[in-house]
This record gives structure tokens, sequence and C-alpha cells, in this order.
């Protein structure tokens, strides 16, 4: 595992796609080892200056400084000129899914290390795409699942690899939500890669195949059968869907997701010795700790408390360590294809194609 | 389907065996259309009265007649002499696993109608030989899977039946407890046919199969493929122990079960369009109403309530109107053989096997 760090202590972030991801993002950089907020582009210069104002008193320590040119974040508006600027070492992609392929591939191009939002593009051609753009710039590239890079996860995986609860039977896990979007909104979209699929899906169908692979030592596994079901409503986007897949090892998985139903988010995993449970396997609190539940035959159920963690700042921070590398072992090139592939075959099993395919 | 009512409007009942099952049986029989104890016999004569004694008094009503014998309860110290009694028209056979088969099989030949205790055999053979049985004396058998019997249960397979939920994509079910267990309880015990997954995964697999073949419009379904986890203890029976099936249709099935990790108790449907939840699927109160829930894409959650039922009554007057066609379409021969099969390979998976085998 390469942990090299860069030449430099500090990297310099751009941020194209002002949402309320990129938010996120920004907010627990804040709290990186090695990143710095630098600048932000958005097609509306006006909406980067607002976004970068925010961070303007964060940037200079002890500034009232409310202009966020001065404050040292340079805003744009285009993205183009973010990829221009030399003074950004790596940016955040945080536009919307059916961009992502183009402004990261225009991202390797022009020498910037990135981390782009999941999904890293809307189908496994897609990844493809970007993956050899990376490694042709050789640029570090990872697809922002920043759970993987939260030390709940590490702790997961490690229970499952040393046989915490046996031998791994069953995964179940889900990413749901009920949210009341507008017709127009752009998860509701199909021109812009809407549904549940490709905004949530990702999340339990990623954790699966890492838990998969941990159960066998490796960093992921794919799936040797899969069937999935779901609901594409009026939009034609999914809303709701479920799938089952197998693994080689003989290990089942079942995952759910969902943007107007919502029947919980967490992780549970079944072995021959008990059952693990991961209330909050996606977002934990970055400041208060988790916790993962664990019955077990032969012991009183227990629970591993985890360390609150910035997981988007050590999301960061793996770039930082991984540059040489051009990913991280806890978000691979490989990671990223064959979770594409799994959620390409979700999609097709529900018979949700978009426009642009 | 045969709703031939008997001969006689009240069936009368012998329990062979009464531990807390046959209590459960006994209590619940009173509020039974056509049931009415009245014999009970135990290898002690003196338990087979004690139990009597308990029920004597609702056996004539309003009478405060406390020796069993003048309440007309009759009590045998023998399983045969229960067997030979003419004026016993069915029994309820709540014996250990191990006595199953030879108990039914002796009032098969008695000429008795038969309710016998989960699990009718402790494996496929054994359901064969007590189904030859039934079969050659013309006589009714079911296996006491109670829960098959509730409006409940009903409900739930009507649901999946009318594609409340759209297709059937998976289910989850688990019947689990936590028990301090002396190491010589029948439980314990491997001679004795002990384990959860006798004990209580007959539940959820007969639930999964059931449902499974609600979705494509048969009474059952019996799995393509299966896989098991489990844990043997130091008695050498099975205390945790979870499997994944597959059926033809490609539904998936994930079912747990457990005498010393407590998961809860649960069934749990995801379909293409939502998802059902039965929070207590076999042993819901029989006198508050019990609620099936419903997470449907496009609606608000909802649940359905239904009243309450006395499960084991419902069972006992299933065979009063199933006696011409010797078994209840709630709980027939073929599902038992299915049932039975699926449970071996459980067995076999985690590599649990009887003396007695």
């Amino acid at each position: 595992m390469s942990m090299t760090l860069p030449a430099t202590e500090t990297v310099r972030w751009g941020i194209v796609g002002p949402g309320s991801i990129a938010h996120r993002f920004a907010d627990q950089l804040l709290h990186s080892r090695t990143g710095r907020l630098t600048a932000v582009a958005s097609r509306s210069a006006e909406r980067a200056r607002a976004f970068a104002g925010e961070y303007a008193d964060a940037a200079i320590a002890n500034a009232t400084i409310a202009d966020a040119a001065t404050a040292g974040i340079r805003t744009y508006g285009s993205y183009a000129e973010l990829f221009a600027d030399p003074e950004v070492d790596a940016v955040y992609i945080a536009t919307v899914h059916t961009e992502h392929v183009r402004n990261a591939i225009d991202a390797a191009h022009a020498g910037k290390h990135i981390v782009c939002e999941k999904p890293l593009a809307v189908n496994q051609a897609g990844v493809y795409a970007v993956i050899d753009a990376a490694r042709a710039a050789g640029v570090y590239l990872a697809e922002g699942y920043m759970y993987r890079f939260h030390p709940q996860t590490a702790t997961l995986v490690g229970l499952v690899r040393d046989g915490a609860i046996g031998e791994l039977q069953h995964v179940d896990a889900s990413f749901t939500y009920a949210a009341q979007l507008p017709a127009e909104h752009r998860l509701m979209n199909p021109a812009l890669a809407g549904g549940g699929i490709l905004d949530v899906g990702g999340y339990p169908v990623s954790a699966a195949r890492l838990l998969a692979g941990a159960a066998v030592g490796e960093p992921f596994a794919d799936p040797v059968s899969f069937a999935g079901r779901g609901t594409v409503g009026a939009t034609g986007v999914d809303e709701w869907a479920s799938a089952s897949l197998a693994f080689r090892s003989g290990i089942t998985v079942h995952v759910t997701c969902g943007t107007t139903v919502d029947i919980g988010s967490r992780i549970v995993l079944y072995g021959s010795a008990g059952r693990i449970t991961v209330a909050d396997p996606w977002l934990p609190s970055p400041t208060d700790g988790s916790r993962i539940g664990i019955a077990r035959v032969g012991g009183a159920d227990t629970s591993i408390e985890v360390a609150a963690a910035y997981q988007y700042a050590l999301q960061a921070d793996a770039l930082a360590e991984n540059m040489a590398a051009g990913q991280s072992p806890r978000m691979s090139w490989a990671d990223s294809v064959g979770n594409a592939r799994v959620l390409d075959q979700w999609r097709r099993a529900i018979g949700l194609h978009y426009p642009s395919e």
C-alpha cells in the first residue's frame, strides 16, 4: 500500500460545481491534514463567489474578510478556468452525474488530481474512459465514496476479515430516503441520470462488494449472479429498487435503494457465528462516535465504539497520501469498474435506460 | 379446496405430551368452534392429571369441579391408552421431536386425526413415513405450523398474490431468541434433535416457501439453491444459523434462526414497488390485533390491521373442516415434505447430524 506523502505539505483544492455535496466537502476540508480550499468554479461566477464567501473567514483564520477573492479563494465562472489554474493541485468534482466524465477527463488533461462524486460515470463505459484519462495523465483519481475512508468502515472490514462473526453468509445493505422531489429535480430527470440507483444505490452495492471481498481476503469482490427489481416512476427514473447478488464464495447479498420510500439506511452482516449491524454506515456524524453492534453466539450483545471522523477530510488526505499510486487502496479504479457494472445490471433489470445511452 | 364439515359438530381432542406447547393449544382450544379437550396422555399419569385439572373448570362451564376425571377430561399414563380411546377423534402431539414419528404413526394406526407439533419429523424420511401412515389410515394429518391458520398469514399471502408491492424480489425472515438453556435441556441435546433449526428455523423457511409460492400463484414453492452457515455449540446442536435460498422465479430468501442469539423474529418482503414488514409473524397476540406494515412507492407508509385470532383454535377447526381431504390446504403434506428437505439441507450445511440418523 503506497503511503507516499506529496512533495508539498499542502494540497490546494478546487471545487467544481458548488452544490450541497460540495458544501459537505468544503466544510470537512477545514479538518483535513493536507488540504486547503483554494478555488471554486461554477457555470455561474456569482454562485462561485457566494460559495467562496462562505469559506472566506475560515480560509484566513481570525480574519473578518467577507470578500472571497481577498480571502485567497479564487472563483471562476467556468470549469475550464479552474482547470487552467496552476495554483490548483486537485479538484473535487461535484457537478451533476451526467457531467462527471467530461469534467474528470478535462481535469485529468489539465494534470489535476481528482476526487469525483459518485457515480464516477453514469455507466461502466464512462468509468473506463475516466480511468484511461487519469492513467494517461498520471494523476490520482478516486470515486467519491467517502464512507470508505471513515474508520467505521475500516473497523467493519477488520471484523469480517478477523472472523468476528465466523464465516460471512449474507449482507443486507440499504440506502433509502423519501423525498418530495418536484418532477423537474435532477434526481427525477432521466436526462440528468436521475433515480435512486445512481444517487444512493451505489452505496449498498459498493459496501456489499467490499465486505464480500473482505471475507475472502480481497479488497473487494464482484458478484457472479445478479437479479434486480424496482419501480421506474412517472418521470422515467427509478424511485425504489432492490437486488439480490451472489458471490463465488457463496456469500449472498440483498441491497435496497429508494428516493421515495424510506426503509432506513444500514448494513447488516450475517455470519456463521452471529450478526453485525451498522446503523449509520454512509454518513456517520463527524463529531459524535458511531457504533457497530455485534450479536455473537456464546457472548452477550456488544458494540464497538468508533471514534468520530471527518470522512470527507480523510478522503482528501488519502489523495495526498496516494498521489504516486494514482488511486487509493480504499477506493480503487478496479473497484469503481466493478461497482459500475452492478449498477448497469441493476438498471437493465428494471428497464431503466437513459436518453444519453 | 375441501371444506367438508365433520359428521359430528364436535371434535374430541386428546393431547399427547402435556408440556408448554400443549398448554398453548389447550388454552386456545377453549376458543375453537369445533374442538373440545377430552383426554390427556403423558408417560406420567400424575402429570396428565395435573394438566387435565387445569382445564377441568373450563370443561364444565360454571362448575367448580377440581377433579379432572369428573370434569370429563380423561387422563392416561401412556400414549397407547389414549390412542385406544374410542371417545377421542383427534390428537395433538406435543411430545419431544424425536417421538413425533412414532406417536403420529401410532395415532394414525388407531384411526385418530392428527395435528403434530413441528417438526413433523426430524428429517424428510420421517415426514414421508408419517404421511404414508396417515394416507393408509385415511386420517387427517397436519404439521403444527399454527401461524399458517392466523388471518395475518392469509392477509400477507393475499398481499403478495395481489402484487401489493409489485413483483416479489426477496424475503428476509427470522425466528430467534436468546435462552439460557442448561446443557441437559432437550433443545441442547442432539439425542433429542435439539438445536434452533428444528425448534424455530422451520418457521422462517416455511414462511419463505409459502410467500415464494404465493408470488407465482402456488400454495408454496421449493428452492432451487440453498447455502447455509451456523454455529454448532458445545453440546453438539446448532445455536445460531442463517441460510440463503433462491427460487426458480428469481426470488431470493435469507432466513435466520437462533436459540442463543436474539436478533428478533420477523418477516420482511421486498418487491418491485415497496416493502412489507410483519413484526410478529409467528405468535401474534390472540387478544390484540396485529399489524402488517407496507411502504410503497407513490404512497404514504400504511399498515393493515389484522383482527386478533386464536391461531391454535383455527388450526384445530381446520382439522374439522378438512378431515375428508386428510390435510389442510394451509399446511399440506407436500408442504411439510418440502420444508423438511430444506431443514435437512440446512443441518447438512453446518455439519449437524443427529445420533439417530
